[in-house]
C-alpha cells in the first residue's frame, strides 16, 4: 500500500485484474489504472498439480519424462482465484475494465474447433496424448532433434531466430510426438494451441492466438509458419499442420491488445463485469517486463528463481547465436523482443545447499539465528573477489544459453584441502553471474545494447548475488518492486487493451514499479572479476564447445551405467 | 599372535627392537628373529609434536610454513617407548640381539662435530635456524626452485634422477634457507645431517650415513653429491657444503648393514644389552617394503593415509618422469628403488567428508550405528561405476608424482543437480585411484614392471578403496599384514644387521607378512574403469601441463586477494 490519496476520487478510479498461470497455481491480482497500485490477491493451487505418474480418472500410467496439466485447474483460477482478489482489494467489481492473463509457455494441448480439450471429451480422456503437456513435458527430445536436423539441412532461415535450436519442449516437437505416438488422436486435435490462447478464449468465447506464444514457441517468422514442404518432410501426415490447427483468420494479436469482450459465462465465473476488454494471452516472463518498467530498449529483465529467463528489447534483428528466440513485438510492440535463459541458477545454490553443512557450521547457524543460506552467505560475502581460489562452470542442469546444450553437466575447479563450503557456495554465485555475462556479452556481440540489469523473481532479494551481478556484468541492476511480476505485467496489459493507455510503453512508465540502480558495481571488483571471467571463459571454451565433448561421454556413462540392471555390482 | 610354538624354544629364541620415528610420536617393537612375530609395542608422543608457531625456552615467534621438532622428544623415545615395548613382549632383554630404526625424512638438523645439535647449544637454542626441520617445513621453496633452475640450466645429470625437480622438503633446499637467512648458524653447523642418522649416532656414539637419504634427499647419485661447481653457482658460501657438512669418511652404508654397537649409555636408556648390532638408518617408508614382501622387483608398496608414497624395486636403472627418486640399493641392496607419491589421499576423503552431510543422511547414520565415512562408503559402494557420472582430478593438495606440482588443485566435473554427496565421495576415491593408475603406468612405460600392488597404511581397511584399486590397475591389491609396517622394517633389518639374515630379501621371506592378492580386479568394472581413466586422463593432461595453467592462474588470484588488506570488502 503506498501513500497515495485514492480515497477522494474513489467513485472514479478504474481497476484492472490480471491473471498468472504459473506451474502449480494461478494467481489473480487486482491494480488500479491511475498507478499501478496492487489491492488485493488471490492464489489458487492447482488440484492436479503437476501430472506426471497416472492420468486422472482411469490411473493410466504416464511413460517418463512426461508431464501434464488438467484445463479444470486452470478454469478454477478463473472461478476463485479472481473473486478472491476483488474481494481482498475491496473494491466494486463494476470498476473492473480489462482483464489479462499470462501463462507459462510452452504448454499446450490438442483441443476441438470449439475450443473443447480432448481431454474433456469423454471419448479421449483416457489417451495420454490428448491432455495438455506442460511446459516441461521432455518425452519429445527426438522429434526435436529430427526437427533441428531437417531445418539446418534445408537452410531453413527462422532456425536462426532461435539460437539454431527448437527445444522439444515447444509446439512442434509436441505436437509431432502426438502424431506419430497416437495418429488418432492427432487426426481428432482441430486446434493445437497454447494454454495462453486457450485460457483467453474461456474468457471470450473466441479463439485468439497471441504474437509472443506464436513467434517464441511456434516459429511464426516473417509473417508465416514453416512452410508445408519442410512440415511433410519431417512426415507426411504433419503437413498441414500449422495450415490447419495453429492458423487463425485473424492472425496474430499483439500483446496489450483488446481481443474480444468477457463473456457472460466468464462473467459469472469471475464476478466482473460482462463486456469488459479481454487481451490477448502472454507468456510469463515476457509479461513481467512492463511490471519492471523493462520494455524500453537495453533494459534487459531477468526472472531470476530457480532458473533464469532473460528478456529484452532490442532496435533491430541481429544475429545472436545461442538465443531462445527473437520475435517481432515479441515483448511490446515496435521492438523485438529477445529471449534468453539458464536452465538453473537457485536450484544451483539450492543443490549446494542440500549437500550438507559441518557440525559446527549447523551449530553457528543455530547460534546466531540463521538458516543455511543465511550463514553461508555472510561467510562468502566476507570475502574478498578471488579469495577461494575457484571457479565453476553453472552447468548443473545443461546450458540453455548461449550453447543450447542440456547434456553438458557442472564443474568446479581450484579445490584445494582448504576450500570450505562457503567457497564453493559464492563460486556456484559467481558462475551463475558469468553465466549471464556471456548472454549479455552475446547480446551486444550481436548488436543489442544491454545498459541495465533489471531483477524479478524470489532470487531479487540476495543481496550478495546481486551485488555480483553488478560487479562481474559492469552495469547498475535494478530491482522490479513488485512481488507479483507477471500478474502485475498482466495487469498493465488489461489497461492497454481496455484503452486506459495507448500503449505498454506508456502504461509501463504510469503502472510498473523499479527500485533503478539499487546495486551499482565497483570499479575494482569488477576488475578482478574480469580476471575470473577470463577463467570461466576458458573453461566455458573448452568444455562446452567442440564436436566430442567430454562433459557429454561423462553423461553417456553415466546413463549406460545406469540402465543396467543392477546384477554384478560393486562389493 | 599366531599359533606358532615358540614356547619350547624360547630359551634359545633370539629378538630385535625396531623403532618408527614418525611425525608426532615414535613407536617401538619387540619382533622375534625366526618368524617376525610382534610381541610388544611402545608408543611415545613427542611431548612438543611439532614445533611451527613458537620456539621453546624463548617463545621467539616462527615465520608461516616452519615446521621445526626437538631432538629431546626423539631421545626421550628411545628411553621410553623401547622399555615400554620390552616389558610389553615380556621377553628377557639379553635376548634381543640388534636395534634398528626408520624415520621421517627429509627431517634434518646441523649438529656439531660430535653430532650435538644446535639447538641443544645455549649459544644457539634461540636462534629458530639452529633447530631441526621436520620434513614439512616449507619454508625454502625460494630455494629450491633456483636449485632446480640452476640443475637444468647446467644440465647436470642427476636432476632426470628426481623427475626433474629437487624438492623444497629436501637437505640443500632446508640447508641453503640456512646460509642465506643466519650465515652464523651455517657457519656453526658442522655436520647437516638427516634424523634419520643423527638418531643411529645416538645409538652407536659415532657418525654414519645411510644410502636411503642421501640418495632420495641428499641428492647422492653415481658415487657422489653434487659438484663445488654447481653449488658454488647456488651461492659462494655453499661451494663445500657437501664435501665440509654431509660427506663421511666411511661413505654410505647400505641398508640392513651394521654401522656400530649399542653405545654404553644407549644401552642405559633402552634396556637393552650394550653391543649388540645397530642397523644403518632408514626412511619410514622405505623402511616398510620388507615388512609387507614388497622388496621383489615389481612388488609396488603403496603406504596410503593422508598422502601416499609408493616405493617399488626395479632391476634397471630407468627414465621414469615425475618420480620422486631412484637410488641404487635405496629399498635394498641389488636394486634400483623407485620412489614416487600422491600429495593428497586420505586428506581428499576426510576434506569432502567435513563439507558436512545432509541432514536425513545423518540421521539415516546415527539410525545405522554408522560414521560419516561408513554411510558415504556404504552408499557409493552400491553404485555401478560410472553411475555418478563424474570424473575428478586428485589434486587437492598438489600433485607430486608425476607432475611434481604443487600449485596444482582440484578440479571435479560432470556435476548435475542429481548429484550426491556419495556421488563425489566416490569419485574422489576414484581419482585417487586414477592418480596411482598414472604413476603405475609411468614406471612401466619408463621401464619398471609392476605386478602387484601392496598397500599398507590406515587405508588398507577401507574394502571399496581397496577393490576401486584393483579394479581402476586391473592388478591384484595385497595387503600388509602388520599394523605397524615401518617399526616392523626396522626390525627385519635390524635382524639383518645382527646376522641372523643373509640379507633384506631373505629376512623379508621369513619375517615379512602379507595377505596376498586380498583383491582381484573384476574385468567388466576394470573395462567400465577404462572409459573413465581415459576422461581423466585428457583432464590430467589439460589442466596439468603446459607453460600458463588455469589452475596457476587461480591460485595466483587467491594468493594476491588473501595477501591483500581485508578493506574495501564486499558487503
Amino acid at each position: 500500500m503506498t501513500d497515495l490519496p485514492h480515497a477522494p476520487d474513489q467513485d472514479t478510479e478504474s481497476y484492472v485484474v490480471g491473471i498468472d498461470f504459473g506451474t502449480l497455481s494461478g494467481r489473480a491480482v487486482v491494480v488500479r489504472v491511475r498507478d499501478g497500485e496492487e489491492l488485493g490477491t488471490g492464489v489458487h493451487p492447482y488440484p492436479h498439480a503437476v501430472i506426471e505418474d497416472r492420468l486422472p480418472g482411469t490411473g493410466r500410467r504416464l511413460p517418463p519424462d512426461w508431464a501434464l496439466q488438467h484445463p479444470e485447474d486452470w478454469r478454477e483460477v478463473l472461478r476463485t482465484a479472481v473473486p478472491a482478489a476483488l474481494a481482498d482489494a475491496g473494491v466494486d467489481a463494476a470498476r473492473v475494465i480489462g482483464i489479462a492473463t499470462d501463462f507459462t509457455a510452452c504448454t499446450v494441448l490438442p483441443a476441438l474447433a470449439d475450443g473443447t480439450p480432448l481431454a474433456e471429451v469423454a471419448a479421449w480422456a483416457d489417451r495420454p496424448h490428448a491432455w495438455p503437456k506442460l511446459w516441461k513435458h521432455h518425452a519429445a527430445q527426438g522429434q526435436a532433434d529430427r526437427i533441428n536436423a531437417l531445418a539446418h539441412a534445408r537452410g531453413e532461415k527462422w532456425i536462426g531466430r532461435y539460437g539454431g535450436k527448437i527445444s522439444a519442449e515447444w509446439q512442434y516437437a509436441k505436437a509431432l510426438q502426438v502424431l506419430e505416438e497416437d495418429a488418432e488422436v492427432y487426426a481428432a486435435c482441430e486446434r493445437w494451441i497454447e494454454a495462453a490462447d486457450w485460457i483467453v478464449w474461456q474468457l471470450t468465447g473466441a479463439e485468439s492466438r497471441n504474437t509472443c506464444t506464436a513467434g517464441y514457441k511456434g516459429i511464426f517468422q516473417d509473417g508465416g509458419y514453416p512452410s508445408e514442404e519442410y512440415l511433410a518432410a519431417l512426415h507426411p501426415g504433419f503437413a498441414d499442420f500449422a495450415r490447419t490447427k495453429l492458423e487463425h483468420p485473424d492472425g496474430l494479436a499483439a500483446l496489450g491488445s483488446r481481443v474480444g469482450s468477457l463473456s457472460v459465462e466468464a462473467a459469472a465465473w469471475t464476478g466482473l463485469p460482462e463486456g469488459i476488454a479481454v487481451a490477448a494471452g502472454n507468456v510469463d516472463a515476457h509479461v513481467a517486463a512492463p511490471a519492471a518498467q523493462a520494455v524500453e530498449n537495453g533494459r534487459l529483465l531477468a526472472i531470476m528463481g530457480t532458473s533464469t529467463c532473460h528478456v529484452v528489447n532490442g532496435p533491430v534483428l541481429a544475429d545472436v547465436p545461442g538465443i531462445c528466440g527473437v520475435v517481432d513485438g515479441g515483448i511490446a510492440e515496435g521492438a523485438w523482443g529477445y529471449e534468453a535463459g539458464q536452465s538453473a541458477v537457485g536450484d544451483i545454490f539450492a543443490w549446494w545447499l542440500r549437500q550438507g553443512l559441518p557440525a559446527d557450521y549447523l551449530a553457528e547457524a543455530e547460534a546466531a539465528g540463521e538458516d543455511a543460506h543465511q550463514l553461508l552467505t555472510r561467510k562468502a560475502a566476507a570475502q574478498r573477489v578471488g579469495a577461494h581460489g575457484l571457479v565453476a562452470l553453472d552447468w548443473m542442469n545443461g546450458n540453455r544459453s548461449t550453447l543450447v546444450d542440456h547434456h553438458l553437466s557442472g564443474v568446479i575447479a581450484g579445490l584445494t584441502l582448504a576450500t570450505r563450503p562457503e567457497d564453493v557456495y559464492r563460486a556456484l554465485l559467481e558462475a551463475t553471474a558469468f553465466g549471464t555475462r556471456t548472454i549479455v556479452d552475446a547480446l551486444e556481440a550481436g548488436g543489442v545494447p544491454v545498459s541495465e540489469f533489471v531483477v524479478t523473481g524470489g532470487l531479487k532479494k540476495n543481496a550478495l548475488l546481486m551485488q555480483i551481478h553488478a560487479d562481474v556484468l559492469r552495469r547498475p541492476v535494478s530491482l522490479a518492486v513488485s512481488e507479483q511480476g507477471p500478474a502485475l505485467g498482466s495487469a498493465i496489459h488489461a489497461a492497454v487493451a481496455a484503452g486506459a493507455y495507448p500503449d505498454v510503453r506508456t502504461a509501463s512508465a504510469a503502472m510498473g514499479r523499479v527500485q533503478r540502480h539499487a546495486y551499482l558495481p565497483d570499479a575494482d571488483r569488477a576488475d578482478a572479476y574480469d580476471a575470473l571471467y577470463a577463467e570461466y571463459r576458458l573453461l566455458h571454451e573448452h568444455f562446452g564447445t567442440g564436436d566430442d565433448l567430454l562433459l557429454h561421454r561423462l553423461r553417456a556413462i553415466r546413463n549406460t551405467a545406469l540402465t543396467h540392471d543392477s546384477e554384478d555390482r560393486n562389493p
